[in-house]
């Protein structure tokens, strides 16, 4: 193998790689970056739970192919001068990579015994702006499970009936949906994706208008965004039917700013320092909403001017599920629904239906 | 004791009180910041190494004081509407914090026992520029020692002869001299300051040419900075007589771009994973520097064109000093000065004498 390309795509490239490069694997050949010159320049991570394969630009001048330890690897490219990079495989399996007046020369391991990455045969096909998915994630994700007893929570449904395209995420107290019909095309399909690939997925993509394709079959999901593709498998098992979930009724509505309310559930957090002891109390009343918390530190009173419909209404909850809904909507005020003391509570944007988000209380102590 | 005052002010003061507050003291008062307003507000942080004093502008209804905790009190207060802050020492020792629609009540700890501060009498005092002290700082702290068993190396030696301010650190394998003629007052002194104390103290200071002033006693120093004073004990014992090793002839001189070194010296230390093991070694021949390394996971070489005097000369050395002492060097051109393969090396700027920085070199395999 030898070719040579630029600095700046192979540390682009690098950098994409590394993120399915595992660090803490059994096997010591995933802690490399798979080099293939074979037509195209590409290379390749595998943890086994995620791969991603990114193609070059390069100047291909002999075929061939090498594994060479990732972090190193990384480091040699990113320190390099700012010029073109020569990456030759020598005898004994030795890597010569050369820019300007500086050589190293690695060792690196045989290509043979590194895993190949699954043939996905896409049943379903869809494409969809980065920009979109990357908000779509990140309005979701955080409501993702953690709980390996309830395996299939801990991925994000995707999917779609041709209409609408809905991510959706539930951890057993929260749940999170996010749709869009922008862009949507005529495929019905529906899969799970592991959290950990869609945080990975949104690291990779950038904010920009520019379109992603996934492709699905039954036990995989690829995604290809610009040069690179990404395959993680998917999650089995039935997910839960979100829409069902989702209250149709209310007793109570307010209206209120998102901001000011994200600052008074930040304030009454700072001092329920155990979430699950000391929830944080909402009494809502004659247009005013009083955010409380009563802890073994001290306690803390916050009023919020609102707009309300219904009854008066006195609930709790773990300030952390409001934090991070909050944090996520970029709408400048929010609905939130309140079924008694004890019933879910959405949250919903007013500008938009193409986000809700639903909460369950705690109890408190009257 | 019951004051008012901005959110900006006291947040501002809080961050620079809170680097003399610890977190692992065994003393739980220490956990706290002193509270009081007697004539002026102030505020206090003391972990017995290090005390911090800040003035704060407020309008004082009526005096006291009480320590509350450090870290609730700095995350309500930086999480206030940017307002006026209204802070009152209740019954209990109950603290009341309240800006617009938010009001805290924290219990606090008595003053009574919250240790002093030590009064400094000071015997000496000088006055320089934030923004100089700050790079003096910056260039010598990193060659300051660990071994709690020379003590004195932990200094930093800072002394003037009444022409010139002089930090010093030593940490046995290396030294870094830092020199300015710049506002120096007719006053003599010779003081070595804990490393922990410079380093709070440069995060404190500004890079400005605003003033600070500084007094010693015997065995305290004292930094004031704008509205705070910065109080440190001083280490005891004998500074070495660092002009003695500074050697004033050399067998090889060269002149090398700062930058395209320092890259170098980045590179041929990604693969010497275990700096003591696996020096890097310079061959200096024929107005060529050679930088090369050779372990385990491979080998590098790296070439620069340099200007030189003197010998050929072929020398290692732990990269870590070279990369450390590089960063820290504004100019765009060093000289280097060899003595032997065993002797010291040092760097100096070509544009300046403020700064000479020595080097041991480690033994190669030849």
């Amino acid at each position: 193998m030898k070719v040579i390309s630029s600095k700046e795509l192979l540390v682009n490239a690098i950098s994409i790689v590394q993120r399915a490069v595992s660090t803490k694997n059994n096997i010591s050949l995933l802690d490399g970056i798979l080099l293939e010159a074979d037509g195209v320049f590409k290379m390749t991570g595998n943890d086994l739970e995620i791969g991603i394969e990114c193609n070059i630009p390069a100047d291909i001048r002999r075929e061939g192919s090498i594994v060479i330890n990732s972090k190193i690897f990384g480091d040699i490219i990113r320190k390099m001068p700012d010029s073109e990079i020569l990456i030759e495989l020598l005898d004994n399996n030795d890597v010569l990579i050369e820019c300007e007046n500086s050589v190293f020369k690695i060792k690196g391991n045989p290509s043979d015994e590194y895993p190949l990455l699954p043939e996905i045969e896409a049943e379903k096909s869809f494409k969809i702006s980065q920009k979109i998915a990357k908000d779509m994630i990140r309005q979701t994700i955080f409501s993702v499970g953690d709980d390996e007893d309830r395996k299939i929570l801990t991925g994000t449904l995707i999917e779609s009936d041709g209409n609408e395209l809905v991510f959706v995420a539930i951890d057993g107290h929260r749940m999170a949906v996010r749709k869009t019909a922008n862009g949507v095309q005529d495929t019905s399909f529906s899969v799970v994706v592991p959290g950990k690939t869609l945080n990975e997925i949104s690291k990779i993509i950038e904010p920009e208008d520019d379109e992603m394709e996934i492709f699905t079959s039954k036990n995989q999901i690829l995604f290809k965004i610009d040069n690179c593709k990404i395959m993680s498998r998917l999650l089995e098992g039935e997910y839960l039917n979100y829409k069902s979930i989702i209250p149709d009724e209310h007793e109570t509505k307010i209206r209120v700013n998102t901001k000011e309310l994200l600052s008074s559930v930040e304030r009454a957090s700072l001092i329920s320092i155990n979430e699950k002891k000391y929830p944080i109390k909402f009494d809502i009343e004659d247009d005013v909403l009083v955010i409380s918390s009563n802890t073994e530190i001290g306690n803390v009173r916050d009023e919020i001017a609102i707009d309300m419909e219904g009854k008066n209404m006195t609930i709790g909850f773990n300030p952390r599920y409001f934090l991070e809904a909050l944090r996520v909507i970029d709408d400048e005020v929010v609905d939130i629904y309140f079924n008694s003391d004890i019933g879910p509570c959405t949250i919903r944007p007013v500008e938009t239906d193409e986000f809700v988000y639903m909460i369950l209380p705690v109890r408190i102590k009257s």
